[in-house]
């Protein structure tokens, strides 16, 4: 089993709320065991822990981390870590290898990060040469990497849960 | 070549101007050919056009269209609708069927959407049975389904691109 851990650099708590709350979800949803966000916003962590407290999973944010610090700590014991931008590697190009890792850091910023990530991290890596999003890129990442289809791995405990239906909602409480 | 058009419903100017511009971004990056976007927020069609400017392609944002008249104007041409929300078919169960369409309108909304929408659409679609991500949606179902890796298509013209590298940032100018 791959542990997967998100490091969110740069988050503006005001503009970019959603998108940090995506890059967690999406990352929860994909089987990611929690995500470090190195910015203070509580509200993040708390939206997201509340989703998880609904709909299953372990998933944890942590608020407000020193990145230097969690790379250093992450390396210390094994861990690889995976940045992405528009600029790296193609992610085909890399998949073999990423594939590899027993433990990865996936870091994301929201427009610049400091130049010494692309000097700490083991892969710089593009999800295509083209701008679009953290939110889609840790999504293809996540997906591609995979060693068993993360669309098909339920988050054990929560509350809800959805019974998948070719029209319309249902969602059933559990006991 | 299959063409892919995307139906963002549910928009609001102030709170989903950079979720719509992310939904946007990675469909044009991962080889759609335009956003029909059913609010009025032209800015969203100006930034991702401009993106498109500096970076090739031709994808195009049409602002303001009514949802419900492109959903029929597009099934009068003999596309397919898959709706992507938390509720439908497993994406991995459908993937065999919707490989085989030619014509494909992605609809995705914020939070939520006209009940409608699961009438009208061929497959209701869910990306994993978790709430996440409307971007990630798009990005996974877009990645999975496409017949060669998205990632290494090319977007033609454009004034700028990028060279990939291990360390660092290297963009050239077109000329």
């Amino acid at each position: 089993m791959r542990r997967i851990v998100i490091l969110r650099l740069g988050h503006r708590a005001f503009r970019d709320k959603r998108i940090t709350t995506h890059v967690g979800l999406t990352a929860r949803a994909l089987g990611a065991e929690g995500m470090l966000l190195a910015s203070d916003d509580p509200s993040i962590k708390q939206n997201i822990e509340d989703v998880g407290v609904r709909w299953g999973g372990g998933f944890y944010v942590t608020n407000n981390v020193n990145w230097e610090h969690e790379i250093r700590k992450w390396k210390d014991i094994g861990g690889k870590v995976c940045h992405l931008s528009m600029y790296g590697i193609n992610l085909p190009d890399a998949l073999d290898d990423i594939r590899q890792c027993g433990q990865l850091m996936i870091v994301v910023g929201a427009e610049k990060v400091p130049p010494e990530i692309y000097d700490l991290a083991d892969w710089n890596i593009a999800v295509g040469n083209q701008p679009h999003s953290e939110v889609a890129a840790i999504a293809i990442t996540m997906d591609r990497i995979a060693a068993t289809d993360p669309l098909r791995q339920p988050l054990p405990g929560g509350q809800l849960s959805i019974v998948p239906m070719e029209r319309g909602k249902k969602v059933i409480e559990k006991h």
